[in-house]
């Protein structure tokens, strides 16, 4: 295949846009998926403090890689989750990418905390990737609001968000459904905007950028994300993508365009903010829902 | 597996209800399931002249089965689409079944109306499986007003609606989702009422009831279905559902409970319905999309 633009050969093939792309178009191509979604979504203004939220993967250093190419004022923000092996390697590499880059990497490191995932998931005999994700959204939420940062940025592409979207939408959450936006309003004072710039760009596109641009990054899945529901979204959602090209796609930018206002949580129905009476931070309820989860994993 | 009513040996069994059934409790819960939905959605009202749409397939005949056997008054209404033996086989199916059990089938025949589907498709160069829909719904509407039937049954079962709400989903088609309802209310003079009674009923316990009723159907699919869209869209439902059972359940059923009114369609916001210059039927243009497309094959 040939790329559109120069008639090189192409490094990569994007079915959806029935295109192929040499490395200096595809790397256009790239920036300008960024550009569209960080223009369309209002992601950034003037004088932001970026805190980039980093797991080792691809996909948050791609994007911190780029946010940091563009001028924005950018920190790492890395919680170890205590999964052995996989969290060292994955602490090494966003350590190493800092480094190189002469950023700073914030570390919150959950073996010293006394609370690694693994020991919070068996105490409370919850599934993992739930505790996960809630212990690492008070920590980001936590250091955003310590650190003065004015807007938090994760690296989801649109594998991961139309895999969040599908699953929303297979349980009817229309609580979730609302909050899908890739640039999540601040809530009270400790919950700072959340801004999703690789929202147009696949997994695999991802990929081919760091592979191209030489950022090293840890490429095993976590280990114990296996037989995680939103695998069986992605695996769905490909299987259809391979027969359909740009359902994908479609499906998940055209939410914001066709059905996001039918979720809309109306401000009269929003619960009313609270500050956890055991950590400070905004919660809906009296103690946060991570406090809870602390207590009944002592 | 035992039934979990008496503990016969099973004939079935609902992973999505954990459950087996010998054959008694199975018809037990099939009817109850029927029941649910027909009441849960105010699908008959006294004295009602149903009209069944029937394909020769398994669902379609299984409905007009069990209808006439609550005692509604019901006449079968077929359509032979002109698709060679498919189309002869499934037509002798709905003429055997009526002459069993003492009832009328009315039977349009596109042959002789010299617009077979594979001519119209092929004139059109349009998908037959959307060409056929229209030419269904329209020769079910126009029969319907035509005899004074006053609701129109369909055979879908929760695979086949499972499978629309997701394509309408993937599309965001909120024309569409609007018109999701099992009960679809008459709309103007010429389109009766629509009720799918099938709703809560899987394709397999459909083919299980047939098989242990005695139900003589036409096994085969559509010759011209193939690499449809919504067999795709069934795949990848089943895939998920042998993973994750009562995802396809949850998600058909509960859309009416957590989210339609979100897609409903505010009388305002209606188009105004004409009757068609050519057949007179009610239309949102001044010609009807049949009428149109039957120009167009001219």
């Amino acid at each position: 295949m040939k790329c559109i633009k120069c008639s090189e050969n192409a490094v990569i093939s994007l079915y959806r846009h029935n295109a192929g792309f040499c490395k200096e178009h595809f790397t256009e191509y790239f920036h300008k998926q960024i550009n569209k979604a960080a223009k369309d979504h209002k992601m950034f203004v003037k004088d932001d403090k970026v805190m980039v939220c980093v797991s080792g993967g691809k996909d948050s250093l791609v994007l911190w890689h780029i946010l940091h190419s563009y001028g924005l004022d950018t920190t790492g923000m890395y919680v170890s989750l205590g999964i052995g092996e996989y969290s060292q390697k994955s602490k090494e590499k966003v350590r190493k990418f800092a480094e190189k880059h002469g950023l700073k990497a914030i570390i919150v490191d959950l073996e010293e905390k006394g609370h690694p995932i693994p020991m919070l998931a068996s105490r409370t005999r919850r599934n993992a990737c739930s505790v996960c994700g809630q212990v690492k959204r008070h920590y980001f939420n936590k250091v955003a609001f310590d650190e003065g940062f004015t807007v938090v940025a994760t690296g989801h592409n649109l594998d991961d968000e139309a895999a969040r979207l599908f699953g929303n939408v297979l349980r009817w959450d229309t609580a979730h459904l609302g909050k899908m936006s890739p640039n999540l309003p601040e809530d009270g004072d400790t919950m700072k905007r959340k801004v999703k710039p690789l929202m147009r760009l696949t997994e695999k596109e991802v990929a081919a950028y760091a592979f191209l641009h030489g950022i090293d990054y840890i490429p095993d899945e976590c280990p114990m994300s296996k037989g995680a529901s939103s695998l069986e979204y992605k695996k769905a959602l490909n299987e259809l993508e391979s027969k359909m090209p740009g359902t994908k796609h479609f499906f998940y930018l055209e939410y914001f365009n066709l059905a996001a206002d039918r979720f809309e949580i109306k401000e009269e129905n929003k619960d009313k903010l609270k500050k956890c009476l055991k950590c400070g931070m905004d919660s809906y309820l009296d103690v946060c829902s991570f406090c809870r989860l602390m207590e009944k994993a002592e």
